[in-house]
């Protein structure tokens, strides 16, 4: 397995002459590693309530039991399991899905068709990758509409030249001028082509999930394919308790062709789980032991991730609310539950409620992002990109969201204390009333002792005005736009790109436009 | 002492007819009671470097020493105390100062004048105070102005009437329409009258110093000032390493009469410390340990605050930066030592450099309002109305940032494990597929369930899109203006207000202006 992403970066990169010219031409991309934390994780939940949260998951599975719907196949394999199935309830007797659950890898290595952006997912890892999603698109310049298969290629772009960015993610946003049928193999070739980083398969059909293994088999190989992970998809569970033929469906797709899937309760408290922080946690857990557990079922060690979206609720309109503190408690309390588990885990996002990027969005996607690192998050989906409780994908958004993602790097580094980092020479060359800018220890250090963000406002007041006093959204379309201009496609072998299009074609070709 | 704050509450509140009338149409204005955590600290140092960080700070203090400058009489009081003094220089040997800060207590309690509103600053406790020394002001309005005293009590009637703050603190803007020598008094009187939360002393001279413990003894009555402590000032230390004579001579006159003292190094990194978080923390350390020593000496059981305000820096602009890791880093830390220093710990706040309430300054100002309460901040001054780096106080962010608030003090409650929080019965009640909206446990428990902001926008699109597709700022500048049209000055002695008034016309006649 080690050999093979050298072998797929060979074919991709280097396949023949105008793979090479490509290569040449191209610019190079800076992309941070994912995240190895050298810092603790926050831990909300007692010892006593990770064991009360534990016993009524199992209580819940046992007694009350999880729906299998539309899905024969799924009740029969339960029934081998040893579970107890009634209609299409599937009551798992105590113990038995954690055991279960037990055969997924703790971490796994997702390829990427540049091995240099091959992601560790798992351990004290973060990995983060952009919204997921939206129908909608908004930006400064043209408001909220409808999104493309336009908009998409550029989220695509964007993704692929965001340093702090290390997946490019799935639905960016939903291309709606393009075929609900149709529109996964579009979205697959944009990321595929535009980007070299690691992507995500479809799941709205069983049949699109295994368009996606058949296009990557194109892409890394059909052996690598076999051998390893290159897709890490969504699969969402109907909550309260419910899992749906379609996600089941590419779900399983997924697992037997040993591609990861992230198992994840999709939750608006008080709506699809209980209003308290405890409940809503026991029935997560319930439901991603069902889920894992069945991913275990179809291919004993196919990766698997515990997933939670956890949004609050404003119970005076009903709109859901984001970076709120019970929806951090829950995201806190889950990560204690997965590594209890020994599962990754996925949670947290640039998550947030309002309309616009202003001064709300980043209250609600900062205190989003924060718990994310300190909760133990492996795979960040949502990390940049979210607006309006992800009914829009934003450009400007994007760019700030993902320039944000630098601080979770920085943060994730701890604290250095080495010699050279307790600076006692630059103390005593100072002195009491000096000052540290001239000094030896700062010339040497300054240039990566602080963050700085590539898109925030440093400058002095003077200027600022004079430049016409811009906020941070007006800022940011000019780095979109930027972007977006010196944009290039990363180098791949033509002859790939060729079988990739024309499988995208024969595939389109094959059946009429469905527009539901 | 626990008799006293019942005594002054009848004073000024129920002294006469006066006071009884103003007392029945008062509007009762809710404050939250200051956060008493109930979840863990973040600790991102380990116990080695802390053990490293400790054994340096005491190489500082011995070694190089710390400056006491155009201050005699203190020279003295150290090498009564037991170090050696050379000119200026005060070289402490090692354990002397962290010795001579054991006798400041681990915790306080800071009267109000209202007791409800007394607050006890340190233990797992978290005190909420508002920005503190901007110059300027800025709202959408009027745009960015030097501050006037009326802008001043602008603020100070906000701070009354937000929930989530429960200290109206010190010089939240600099009153430039008012002589430099004269305007403490009319700030104090601002505070006095205009809300009945705790408040900071003047430190701007030692003789304002004792003028604020004057006014306090007319508020509070002589004999509660001096067995009471009812101002928590903010002295500064001119990092690197040295202690002004003015500074100094406040911290003399709060420490002699038993008010509580913030001693804070203030720093932007690479400038007055090193650009090393390890060395920054060092000479924090070493800084704060000799002047919580100091305050020793001159009363032992004074009570005193770690402080901490470290910003990072531009190093291309030369711009102080805030919400940046290394900055967390520093404040955790920070926290860490404190703690086992003993002593209530003052850091944090809603830091952000930006020119305007948008994105950038929502996104630094979660990341440092985040960090203080996960870092065990006693104190956090500055939790409030922040912008430009602290040049500006801004109307609009005030308002933001004390609704946000909110989000830490239902964080900080941590999560409720009782049986009703369980919420089994719900979960077997509503079942796979069904929805929790309605359900029985939901109806008993919905109102407490989330945090909700009382300022951001939770309406639908068309709804919000109708009214005028307003940012936060604009639905900020709404509650402000809101908030100073409904406010209603808490009740007080109209004989302990006219001794006030009278105070300050006095010390204002007695001597020429001054604006320097």
């Amino acid at each position: 397995m080690s050999q093979a992403p050298a072998t797929t970066a060979r074919r991709a990169r280097g396949g023949g002459g105008a793979a090479r010219r490509a290569e040449r031409t191209a610019v190079s991309v800076d992309t941070a590693k994912y995240i190895e934390r050298n810092i603790p994780n926050y831990e909300v939940l007692t010892q006593e309530a990770l064991d009360v949260i534990e016993a009524n998951a199992e209580t819940v599975l046992a007694e009350i039991g999880v729906n299998f719907v539309d899905n024969p196949e799924a009740l029969d394999r339960w029934r081998q399991a040893g579970a107890e199935v009634e209609g299409e309830r599937v009551r798992i007797p105590r113990g038995l899905a954690r055991k279960l659950c037990s055969t997924a890898p703790s971490q796994f290595t997702q390829h990427a068709r540049n091995p240099e952006r091959n992601v560790v997912i798992g351990g004290k890892n973060l990995v983060l990758a952009p919204v997921y999603g939206p129908p909608f698109v908004r930006d400064a310049e043209g408001g909220r509409r409808y999104a493309t298969m336009a908009d998409f290629e550029k989220f695509v772009k964007l993704g692929y030249m965001s340093k702090w960015l290390h997946h490019s993610g799935g639905t960016v946003c939903e291309p709606t001028d393009v075929p609900v049928n149709k529109r996964h193999l579009d979205m697959l070739l944009a990321h595929m082509i535009y980007s070299d980083k690691p992507f995500m398969g479809s799941v709205t059909e069983p049949s699109r999930a295994q368009d996606s293994v058949d296009m990557c088999e194109i892409l890394f190989g059909k052996d690598f394919v076999q051998e390893n992970t290159v897709m890490t998809s969504l699969i969402n569970i109907n909550s309260p308790l419910t899992f749906d033929s379609v996600m089941m469906g590419a779900l399983e797709v997924f697992a037997k062709n040993n591609q990861a899937s992230i198992i994840s309760p999709f939750i608006v408290g008080g709506a699809m789980a209980p209003v308290s922080v405890a409940g809503t946690l026991t029935q997560v857990l319930a439901e991603v032991l069902a889920g894992v557990a069945y991913s275990q079922i179809i291919r004993p060690g196919s990766p698997a991730i515990m997933g939670t979206f956890v949004a609050s609720i404003d119970m005076n309109s009903g709109a859901p609310t984001f970076g709120t503190p019970e929806a951090a408690h829950i995201t806190y309390g889950a990560g204690q539950l997965a590594r209890r588990l020994g599962l990754p885990y996925r949670s947290a996002g640039s998550f947030c409620g309002s309309k616009l990027p202003d001064a709300q969005a980043a209250y609600e996607t900062s205190n989003s992002l924060q718990m994310g690192l300190l909760s133990g998050v492996n795979f960040m989906l949502h990390a940049c990109g979210w607006l309006e409780g992800g009914l829009v994908a934003s450009f400007e958004k994007f760019v700030m969201d993902a320039d944000q993602l630098g601080t979770l790097h920085h943060f994730a580094r701890g604290v250095d204390i080495s010699e050279n980092a307790q600076a006692m020479d630059a103390i005593a060359e100072v002195g009491p009333g000096g000052h540290y800018l001239g000094c030896a220890h700062t010339q040497a250090n300054f240039k990566a002792a602080f963050w700085r963000s590539d898109l925030f406002d440093y400058k002095p007041f003077e200027t600022w005005d004079e430049e016409g006093a811009r906020d941070t959204q007006a800022l940011a379309a000019v780095r979109v736009q930027r972007m977006l201009d010196t944009y290039q496609q990363p180098a791949l072998d033509p002859e790939i790109e060729g079988r990739l299009r024309a499988y995208v074609a024969e595939k389109k070709a094959s059946m009429p436009d469905a527009f539901t």
